[in-house]
């Protein structure tokens, strides 16, 4: 159970900003446009990116889903139609960056840390999987970047597809809340299996204290400080956005986000406070520790104590000395077991009496 | 004795904003009015929940008070009645919120934290029971929703039926401040009997340092750490008040609401200074077992280290050596009996002076 | 020795704001006015409450001096007379108040926490009598109020009656900076009688660390969070003041202001600087048991190591065997002591070398 | 592996500030200039600083590099030439500064300080090598100055010499920029590199915890204690850039600082969590130790608390006592084996259910 | 080595504010005058205090400097002669105070400590010698108290004297500048001695872990700790002047003061470094002697385990049974030696394999 260390694949130590350096693991990119209004939702693959833009109409907002970075020309293509900067492109490629909310321009750019348990549960640590989305918003649309397929964002899409709820009735910046707001969501069950797994540890800790079970807890630990470092900047981040300092996001979606902070600040609360349980449970485990190395020496002191004055008068007369004169009184054998049984007897009350036998 | 986890009955993830999902086991409302003005009190139990808007009237302060939401149809037409957010209304049912303050247009929501001792005292950990207690004031009325019946708010009841003291003649943002206050004030029972406890657990720690004890003060930690997460925002929320960020908080009311922040700020303090204190205990705790494994050790060292050599000088003599003059001679016996306790005695002695023996 | 538990005499949860419930403890109040200006001091005991405030004159500071407060009808009666808000009624009476500077229109409210080194000097704890005065000020005069008879004022008492020093020349918030510094001047002797039951403390850990001494380290430090309670929020209560929040005190008052506040930091240092050192001592005892652990150890270790293996020798050659040839040869019994003298000596050796005898 | 102590060459106690005192390990000055503008650039070693400045032309931006400062009179040539502060060269050769934005007139001095992996690598500790980077600032030209020749900054020269990238269509601004961002990229191979080693040191602490592990933990902490204090200043200095207090920085340039900004806070934040796995690794090393001590008391005990007894028995009947029947029965030596093994299977099963022995 | 308590020589408890109350030990006040301007300076003894104000010129700065303030007439002189506030006066001779920069009217006070290292070196604690220095700053004179004889600012009298640097081209505001700025650079050599006796504590933790380097570990904490304390609110006092907010201190003067106080920032920091190392090393210290227990352990362990059951196996030969036929068996002997030599020689391999035995 490694560490989970930090990894960046950072581009090359002096390179030009901007620079595109593709993480080699990175998926090929498949992109999907969505284009919604009031009345109804267009959804098309896109293959022709140099004249994505000119599918887009007034009044409709269009979300231009791209999944997957593993190919350099394309994202350039993206970045030159789009007009996006060259730092933006490269947050988006050289992940992970730190969750933020950046202004381009009249394009703002969202970085959000997506968390998903791994689905293997044969152990008992709880295996999350990061993944970095960033949102880039403007005025009548929103592009996502993500660097495998697959994510969390079905139920937007749903939305989008059936008109339910409002989504329809806002405008761009309206789904890219909806977006950062699912994503934030997923924080929560998360944190439930590893509320789970640490009332299993409590358990261990409390009756089974092996060495693995420290393990166990300093890899939680490990993973909590993970979890924090994702959702912290991410408060920051949205609360930047509540208190609209960037006129992209309107008034009336202002609302939304403010739900979308309390999330924020709640799951960190909870990671914080899961973080303090998991310190308190490695103090009871040395504890723990300490208390059973204190039975075992109880043991080993009651046994010693008694029986090694007992083989030393046994060792008095199995002395071979001529003039013994016990050796030879008729009952110095019986009046010896009462003496010794007196001494083991004495012990014993004494170690009762100190309360280390008997409860 | 599980670890206090977090369990937030959190709406699916990615569900639209809003989405009312009413938890399993939230109890059928009952609503009831109370209107007061300067004159009397009318109190009602309201069934026709469409036309309760309709008896309001001009100077009365009108409390809705709202027990369960257990009934989907219920809260979306209580919220259609007053045109509460859709945001303000999942909020409320999507307990446990963080205790906070926040506007909707000519409404706010103050979400309070209510907390009770629970009854069964059999154990020694103090049991608490919390509640999310959800106050949306208007200009005229306050409507107030709690998951259970049963609640800790009949002084405030019957203060307004008796019209003693100034309730009757403030607003309804003095009848906000009341509800909150009263709330708060119920952190004082509950901290009172943690200390009770407390100062039992802390006997414990020094005369009978058994593990259990150890999961005591560590569910007590948490317990506390609980009630801090509870305690804390409410203090900002309270304080948001208080420097009138709100205006539909009077002048007036605000010097009442100074007092509330007063006693959120004394709670919080206490609860922190407890869990210094179990802190301290934990410490005293293990220091407490390192002591009682070093007392068994002095035992065990003082029996061996006494017995054991006498034992070698009974060995010596317990040989078949033929040729061991000692054996023969008359008083060799008498003599080994006199280097024994010479031996014995020395390392008593060595032993007192340790300050090993005899205090 | 207790824990020093928060124990405030609150109201019953969800009474009126405002409500005068009368600590069962209070003494009975005594009243006495203090009238003073340039020119002179007339100095009486009130009897008429009703007619108090008539007695006042202009160009003369007022200081109403109320001992006890367990008159309910009396403190109600001084409430009319001077026009008290009920709130601030409430705070003076429900004990203890977190320190605090709060405006009630024309009239501000100080409450001090006045702390006492208790009288019983047997034990070495530091026993420290806390009691809440509350000062109100108001353009011309200043009322105090306390929960027993005697206190710390009387060196304020003698400068208004001597008239030496700059007191009679200031107006009524000088007077009420005086009795604010006097009370925080007297942290000044409790911390120190700290600082040296905390040097004698040290000396017991170093040299005698037995559990009682951890356990007043531990009351000590209880202590001293209390304490550090009590100054902090006077710092910023103060603060306030100084940075002229308040209208009533003036800048040249301000200007000493600024002297008391410096107290109030350089005390709440001291406080935390010896909690700091009371930790640090607390880590000292537990390394000195783990040390007094090893040391006891070590005896054990050398004892049990020199002389097993000798007895064991001796155990062989007390055998009965019919063929042991060893027994009968003549100078078998001296080899087998050298070679004891040998092995024993070569223990002796090895744990000299492993530095564990002889220093 | 000594502790990396604060060493800094500070001038002498009570010196005129603006003194320059020369380190006696700094390297000579070798000068060289790069002078670049839209169409190319011009490098030359720089030997007639007199005039250095007339080489400068409009509509260029000149990269002045000077590596080592161990020549006096050079170093004030330069401080002439340019109208250097006698504080600004003051904070260039006292080495080390604090990292830090400090605007001296129409010159800013950036200290940021570079960190590179030291090249032996036989140990496990990280070695880290710092050097202060001193940046000038002006208008046109940008001169930087370090302690040591070579250093991490050939990827800017590289692009300002092919003139791909924007480097050249920007000022000087930009160049500052662009070597404060190079420096701080450095940081991660360094952080990387820790990572790697507290990996292998994590495997130790569980598997093989020496007292040498520990020592390499503590190493580790005061290295990362020492990263960090690089860092955070760093942060704070770069904010202060971008927040645009200072105008010689340009706004899009700023832009590009944002991200080195970022890179400031992940490095940080990186520092952090390392630092507090590495607390994390120490917690487990000292749980080991308690473990592996108890793992040894349970032999030892279990051993004596089997062979006391059963030696107590044989002694019994090892003494040489006239009138000791059972010495003379058939089969007593038989039934005393019988027993012998019934009280050791006993104590056997006694520990097994205890779960001492066999897991 | 007793814990470095803090001592104030506080007033009376309620004495009037102003009141001098010399120290016993303050040494008799000697008063030296310089007087200054671009050409020259003029330096005298003072005797007639009453018209030292006379002796004033324009355009020339004037440094009174007052070396111990053991005479309360001589004091209440200089305040009047000057006009200082009496809490100006009553901050100087009650010492210690808080570092601050406190406004009275057109005067400024600077409080400051000055740290020397002891004189005696023979233990390995680092004495620290602390003393206040109180400046007082006016438009074109300085003066500076202390309480005994001796002090660190040769440098800037010689710096007077001579003329060198820029001292005689500034006003009175760039003198405090250097008094001030030569008290903080003390700082440094007092911390360079720190890490010495640091690095050679290190040593002894790892090499030779004896309670008295624990002690020694304490001590220096402490002594850190009130390091910590002298720097800190220098920091704040010397920053505020740095701000501006005092406009005695003019512009120019305050680039230098920003020197000082990245000087302060930086000393502050090193102080906490190396608190936390101290820590640190307690912690390695603890291990230390957990790992030495564990150490003694498992040569008790292996002697008693290797001994206890060889001394049964000759124990059970020793009885003295009729009908034992081992004991009649010619090779029993032989047999018994082979098997005690297997159950050694098994033994000795289970704790080689375990690692405890040659390593």
């Amino acid at each position: 159970m490694p560490l989970s260390r930090f990894k960046k694949r950072h581009t090359k130590v002096g390179a030009r900003p901007g620079t595109l350096v593709i993480p080699k693991d990175a998926a090929k990119p498949t992109i999907r446009s969505i284009h919604y209004h009031l009345g109804g939702c267009d959804e098309a693959d896109v293959v022709d990116i140099d004249n994505l833009h000119e599918t887009f109409k007034p009044d409709t907002v269009t979300w231009v889903d791209v999944q997957g970075f593993g190919d350099r020309k394309v994202m350039q293509k993206i970045g030159k139609v789009f007009g996006l900067h060259s730092l933006l492109l490269e947050d988006i490629v050289n992940v992970p960056q730190r969750p933020k909310t950046e202004p381009y321009g009249d394009q703002l750019l969202m970085v959000v840390r997506m968390v998903q348990l791994e689905k293997n549960e044969d152990t008992r640590s709880v295996g999350v999987d990061m993944e970095q989305i960033s949102i880039v918003l403007a005025k009548n649309y929103v592009i996502t970047f993500q660097e495998k397929h697959g994510d969390v964002l079905d139920p937007v899409r749903a939305r989008i597809r059936s008109g339910k709820g409002v989504i329809r009735t806002h405008g761009a910046d309206y789904l890219a809340y909806a977006i950062a707001d699912t994503i934030i969501d997923c924080y929560y069950p998360v944190l439930e299996s590893v509320g789970d797994k640490l009332e299993s540890l409590e358990n261990d800790v409390i009756h089974n204290p092996t060495p693995a079970v420290l393990q166990e807890l300093n890899a939680m630990k490990n993973q909590l400080i993970n979890l924090r470092r994702a959702i912290w900047p991410q408060r920051e981040a949205i609360n930047s956005l509540v208190r609209g300092d960037h006129n992209l996001m309107t008034e009336p979606v202002g609302v939304y986000l403010r739900d979308t902070y309390d999330h924020c600040i709640q799951t960190s609360e909870v990671a914080e406070m899961y973080r303090e349980m998991v310190t308190g449970l490695m103090n009871t485990y040395l504890s723990s520790i300490a208390n059973r190395t204190n039975e075992v020496m109880k043991v080993l002191t009651i046994m010693a104590s008694i029986f090694i004055p007992l083989t030393f008068m046994a060792g008095i007369y199995g002395m071979n000395f001529e003039h013994m004169p016990e050796l030879h009184y008729r009952y110095s054998y019986a009046i010896l077991w009462a003496a010794m049984l007196a001494v083991g007897g004495g012990m014993i009350a004494y170690f009762w009496k100190k309360g280390w036998i008997g409860k």
